[in-house]
């Protein structure tokens, strides 16, 4: 039987600045093919190397370079960052430590 | 001469979703006071444990607790936190490894 190694994960929280609503449109469904939707113009979620450079060359078609802004925070465990909120969640998803 | 200790700094990414305008213009004059400007709804920035507990304070006289979210994301040493961007820099502040 051929243990092939876990493929390594990295926790993302990506912040998006899309003015264009056709654009934003289409980011938002790129963006949920991969993410957890956090709340209005955030998500968050752990992805493989193959997975970010995926979900990066699809947005790359979509978003106008020149206007849109999108930023990928990474930390290589999940452990490493803590998550505090006021006022409502929008969306329960991750645990928190 | 009496050496204080130096204090200890926390590296946060603020996310907030508040759709009210006035609490919004609020908000982002708070935030500012605290955090560097990253993009449309989202700041970064390191704090005191001082620090931290202030702009929360304010920010909690500020939104509506029902509808507005604010999340905070942190990490001990901004070391853990890697950034990547697509798009333009709308705000070049930190040097990220």
């Amino acid at each position: 039987m051929n243990h092939t190694e876990p493929v390594s994960k990295v926790f993302y929280i990506a912040v998006y600045d899309i003015t264009q609503p056709k654009r934003l449109a289409k980011a938002l469904k790129t963006f949920r093919k991969y993410m957890n939707w956090v709340q209005n113009s955030a998500f968050e979620g752990e992805l493989t190397a193959r997975q970010f450079q995926d979900l990066k060359d699809e947005l790359l078609k979509i978003i106008n370079k020149e206007k849109d802004s999108v930023i990928f925070y990474h930390a290589e465990e999940q452990k490493h960052i803590g998550k505090k909120i006021i006022g409502i969640e929008k969306n329960e998803i991750t645990q928190f430590y």
